[in-house]
Order: structure tokens, then sequence, then C-alpha cells
């Protein structure tokens, strides 16, 4: 039993009230606030010694990246991220520095988006650190961007650049809020999900929650530098095209919009976001199913983003 | 430098924002919900193999373990649980029977508190099983109780017994929700914690909050059979008495209000709560620091609650 089918076979059978708009399977829950209008958003996630960064990566980066991993979740919504709980889980020996060193990141990132950080624990785990970041932020009922409205003949769309993201980027990125309140503020986004285990991966959620297809088109996927550098140098042994499928740990945004949206919204983005490349990488079909269209023709595509100790 | 050590520094400089009514440092941050006489309770706590659990605990009472904790700090602000999210950090072998085992206790206690569980996370701690739950809430802003308002001459209060949790009550315990709402509704109760450190660690922060001092009364302090019969077979070298000042993970409610209220809450108690024990414990006092009263007089309390990796 993987990841996905443990997650699957848990999510069964939760237990629901009222108040809940979305519950699991979405970036983030989606609850009523009792304001008209508005809703809350419910958010964590973990990152762990060893698997999600390595005990010589810069305290600073591993604070950041576990605050930007749930704000890039925020970001997949259109939201808002309003405040902060971190689980600190220290190793038997750790350095008080260190520690002081990781908030030091965290707050950096979190004053830059309005967030508060209002508490959270500490507790041991004598192996290895892992933090767990709770966050809670806030959308317009109306623009709140789920993962399952991907229609037949959307245009997909894809935000910065994708691959390599281990020689630095997982560790540095910045979550795309801005963009994705934009995004739902000036155009009918139907369907929306950040970038973390790959593009082909999280694309295989939004088509599963859309009961929908896509068909991607081989040289629209921007591929990153680093990605096409690790592989010249023998770093990756993925091609460039591969590892902007499956690398994961990009954290842009992915999204399908209707077709005839797409030439205003590149349009419009060069002027909001000139520095953030945007990419059309292709078209959601009704047909279900992951496809590739290069210069060979169409083919179906079999790689897949990781699956966490699959 | 030790747990509160630690935090203390790390709360220094945490970021804030508008929205945030009370942040770290008492049982739950609050938060500005939008709505009228409303606020928000937040709250993320983590359960650890081998610290918090023995890998022989039944998998439902880790469960129930894991999200009681929060809605025992919910219960300690007067408030009403609603959503929860589960991170689950898993060892490399872990057999998925007894997650969802684990699920299903979770799950239980969920139900009868209303809680809807929104989804969370898989990731993996190679060494051992880590639960951290994050919960959200919500309390009448004039009812909402912090650790903070104790006042000289306040009587302080106890629900149920205390000591000797380990020998079950730890896995089992049930947070005292419909409790910690009915007093704040009944009574104007000045400062309110959970039990979760030991009444002598746990009391020393809500003295600490309110800038006042203690004087408990020994024959007041309802101590658990648990912790007699714990004493009596040589299962713990600590006497009943220090047992129940200092085992820790009693998830009782300890309060404060007006001595004037005392004997009413008594009586009105009674006939609410007919099964659970109410005990005075002792008084606030303007001058600071714990005192023991017993037959032998009055003494510094020098025993204190356990901290984690001190």
């Amino acid at each position: 039993m993987n990841e996905f089918e443990l997650i699957a076979s848990l999510s069964r059978s939760l237990p629901s009230n009222a108040g809940v708009i979305a519950g699991a399977g979405d970036d983030c829950a989606v609850l009523d606030s009792g304001q008209a209008g508005r809703a809350l958003l419910f958010k964590t996630d973990a990152v762990v010694e060893g698997i999600h960064f390595l005990p010589s990566a810069e305290p600073e980066s591993i604070g950041h990246k576990a605050l930007a991993r749930c704000l890039s979740d925020v970001a997949a919504m259109a939201g808002r991220p309003l405040a902060a709980l971190v689980t600190l889980a220290l190793p038997k020996s750790f350095d008080p520095e260190f520690i002081q060193r990781i908030y030091a990141g965290m707050n950096r990132l979190a004053r830059r988006h309005g967030v508060a950080i209002v508490g959270g624990e500490t507790t041991s785990n004598p192996e290895r650190l892992l933090i767990s970041v709770a966050l809670l932020g806030e959308v317009a009922r109306d623009q709140c961007v789920l993962r399952s409205g991907a229609r037949d003949g959307d245009a997909l769309f894809v935000t910065g650049e994708l691959g390599g993201a281990l020689a630095g980027k997982h560790l540095e990125f910045e979550p795309r809020l801005a963009e994705g309140r934009w995004l739902a503020e000036h155009f009918s986004i139907h369907a929306m999900i950040d970038l973390s285990d790959g593009l082909a991966g999280d694309l295989r959620h939004l088509l599963a929650r859309g009961q929908v297809g896509a068909e991607l088109l081989a040289r629209g996927i921007p591929i990153s530098r680093a990605a096409r550098l690790r592989a010249r140098t023998g770093r990756s042994a993925k091609p460039p095209l591969l590892a902007a499928l499956t690398d994961g740990e990009d954290y842009e945004l992915l999204f399908a919009l209707a077709s005839r949206d797409a030439v205003p919204l590149a349009d419009a983005w060069r002027k909001q976001f000139p520095k953030l490349r945007l990419s059309c990488i292709g078209k959601i079909t009704a047909a279900p199913g992951l496809k590739l269209r290069d210069e060979q023709g169409v083919r179906a595509l079999e790689a897949h983003g990781y699956v966490h100790f699959s």
C-alpha cells in the first residue's frame, strides 16, 4: 500500500460537519467562516530531516521551506494566508542557535506575506528534526479555486519553470500567492493545484478530480536551467523534459481555464508579472488519461510524479 | 536550554497581524473570525512513539490521544472544536491496518464532539510514528478564557482526579469540552488551563501569566486511585500527593474564579456534572510563588511538572 492508497483508504470514512465546504483531497480544506462571501482555508504540511532537507542545509532555508510549502497550497486556492502554528519535533541533541535560525527564515517569509505565527509546540523526535506547519487562510467564496473544475477543451497553464528543484529551488522558492489571487480575481480559473510531486503526478490529481484527461505539448513545457544543467553534467540521469515532468518540488501553479481566455490571460500576465514566465502546456480532453504530443506524434505518458515510500 | 527557555526565546520576535487576539503562550491561539462576537481558536499538538505512547499501545487509543490533547486545549478556552487536520509521519515499515485503527480511534472521538477531519498528509519519519493534529475551533468572544486573568483572592478549582495517568488515563481521557463551556457560560472564570505537564507545572504557567502566586491546600488536592495504587505497589517512587502535583497528562481543567462564586459553583456543578469531581484546591495570592499548606504549616513548593528534554 503506497501513500496515495493509504490516504484514499483513510479518507473514505472521515467525520464531517455542516461547516465543511471541501474536506480532504484538495490543496487546502475549505471551511465556512460564518462570514457571508468568505471561507477559511486550513492546511498542514511537514518537512523531515533527510527527506525534505539535508542536515547540511542552511537553517534559514529549512524554515523558509517549511512555511512556504503551506503558503503554496493557499496560493493554489487563490487565498490569503492569515496565521500559522509551528510544531518543532527536535532530535536528542540540538543546537538552539540552529533552531533560532530556522525561525528567522520562517519569520522573514511570514512577514513578507502578512502571516502571523501564533504559537505551536516543541516535542521530541530523537533521531531527526521534523517541522510541521499548520496554516489558516481565507478566500472570497466566489474566487476559491478547487482542483476539480477542469473541463474538456480548457487550456492548461503553468507558472515558472520546472524540474531540477533539488539543485536549490526546493529550499528557496517563493510561493505564488499574489499570482494565485490575481488569476482568480481577473479570470475564471476552472481548476488549480500547486506542483509538489511533479507536473505529471499533480496533473493526474487534477484530472482525476475533474474526471477528464489532458494532452501536454512537449515543446510548451518550460524546462528550468537547473534541469538542463543537471542532465548535461550527469548529476541527473533524466533527460530535461522528463525532469520537468517528474522531478517534483517546483511549487509552481498549474491551472485550467477556458481556451478563449488563453490569449487575454497571456497578455495581461506579461503586464502584471513581467519577470515570471507563464506557459500554455496543453489542453484538457474529455477522454481520460495523460498524453504527450511531440515531434513523433501523441503517446500515452507513463512517467508520473514520485510517490513517497511506494 | 530546556523546552520552555527555547520557546521563550523563539516567542520574542514572532510576526503578528491585526487578526491576532492572543498569540503564542495560551492553550490555543485566538484569532479574529471576522464575525461579531465570535473568535477562532487555533491549536496544534503532536504525539510521538516512545514518548507519548508505547508501540504496544492499542492503535485506537493512540488516535484518541492525538486528537484528545488538542480538544483539551480548546476546552481550556471554553471553546467548541470545529475541524482537524492530521499529519501522519510514518516509520519505514508500517502496518496499514494499524494506521486505520489509529484513525478509527480518532474518528470516534471526533464524531462524539462534532469535529470534522478535513484532511492532512502522510510523510516519512523512518524511526518512529509521529502524529501531529491541527485543530480549529470557535468561541464566543466574551466567554473565551485565557491563562492570564487570575487575581489575588481567587479560588482555584480542578476537575477530576490527578496523578498516575501513565497507568492508562493518558490514552483514554475524555477532554472536558462540555465542562469548559458550561463554566464560561454560567460563571465569570478569570483564568483556565488544561493540565498536561502536572498541576504544579501548569499552575506555574497560570501564575506567571497573571503575575500572581498561589497557596495550595494539600488535603484539597484530588489524588487519583491510580496514583495511590502506583505508590502502594512500588510502581512509582512518588508519594501520592507528589504524583498528583507532578505526574502530568491529567488533561483536567484548572481554573480560577472569585472566591464569592466558589460555593455557588460547587452547588451548580454537582447538579450539572454529578459524576465528575470538582475540587477547590487553594487560592491565588498577590505574593508570587507557589506554596503548599498541610498539617505542618505553609512551605514553598519546589516540585514542578516535568520539563521535556531538560
